[in-house]
């Protein structure tokens, strides 16, 4: 029973890393189509959020088959409700790296974001990214010290998102009010996304320490 | 067994139907905050989120322990995990709610909306009250042509969303940036919560149906 539980929860973690790995490369391909207008960058994006829902609904149903015929208790149980968190803030991720890319799509053939905002959107993909590949390495090593790193590089995001809102309200912003809320919603896609891998590392802390870490809102 | 599972499932009814109870005044004081600058209105939308999460720490626990002490399978397992999704779209409105009021405390004694947006507001809180107010019902008496129905609301949220876009990017638009931004998020603020209120429509349609609606992005 023990062995059959272990390669449950195997079969749960492969399916979480390979959504992790999924929306990584979602905000990248996003973020490309919407620093570069590239447009099949961005269709790509769309295109496979639907795999990443499809690997969503198999951890659901793993997770749910784990329960019916193992029946765990204690920390077992809590371990495969967490798996259920998790997945539901990578599917999350995947979501919001789409809206990048519908922004993106929305504008094209025009850049969806002028000049003065690509370094800012940039650092906070570059970021955002490196929080994605820590998640996926958390999930195959969790590691309490590692989780907790990633609310340090939330606040780089969310420094980020200042800087961007510092430069949009500058008395000499010259693109008035549309690329303002592009700009404003696109900031919020990237910190959302930041914040959802935030909550992953809160809930590996969970599994392996038993704290319970307040989410993001 | 059956009647203590019932008993569990009925407790934990309870705690969702008071956490909906919860986000409907949250949104409701977080749109009186936000279109008279009332600061209290504003501050108790704050105050009272710290409950809204303990409760849905409550159902974390009570759904845990129901599935270990009763060991449910089937149709009774799947009652148990939907609970703990709706839970946490409903944890989600109140944290939305809670940034509308964030957004009336930040340009507190202004308003945060001008005048010429305040009936686009007033109509998406409206809808989105209604919606909450539909959840309370569903979550009481399941029914899956009542929960359809949040669909149809929410496209009334879409349009509304879509009004505010068009008062905000025409040509006379004349308050600049900063308030076209603020008008942004909070339209996506009042969008999400109704998103969040068509999820647990689905998730109810699904307890009832066994049919999977596909999530809102």
């Amino acid at each position: 029973m023990r062995e059959e539980f272990q390669a449950d929860l195997n079969e749960v973690t492969r399916l979480l890393v390979t959504m992790a790995e999924g929306v990584r490369t979602a905000l990248r391909n996003a973020t490309t189509a919407l620093l570069t207008a590239d447009l099949k960058a961005a269709e790509s994006v769309i295109e496979r959020d639907v795999e990443i829902d499809a690997i969503y609904s198999q951890v659901e149903t793993k997770v749910a088959d784990t329960i019916a015929r193992q029946a765990p208790v204690a920390s077992d149980l809590r371990m495969v409700i967490t798996a259920l968190h998790i997945s539901a803030d990578i599917e999350r991720m995947g979501d919001l790296a789409e809206h990048v890319a519908k922004t993106a799509i929305r504008r094209h053939p025009s850049p969806a974001v002028p000049a003065e905002l690509r370094p800012v959107f940039k650092k906070m993909a570059e970021v955002a990214d490196a929080m994605a590949g820590e998640i996926t390495k958390l999930l195959a090593h969790p590691d309490a010290e590692l989780a907790a790193a990633l609310e340090t590089a939330d606040d780089k995001i969310d420094d980020q998102e200042r800087e961007l809102f510092r430069i949009m309200l500058a008395d000499d912003w010259p693109y008035g009010a549309e690329t303002a809320i592009d700009g404003a919603l696109l900031g919020r896609f990237y910190e959302r996304y930041a914040d959802h891998a935030v909550n992953v590392g809160a809930q590996l802390v969970y599994l392996i320490t038993g704290d319970k870490v307040t989410g993001q809102s």
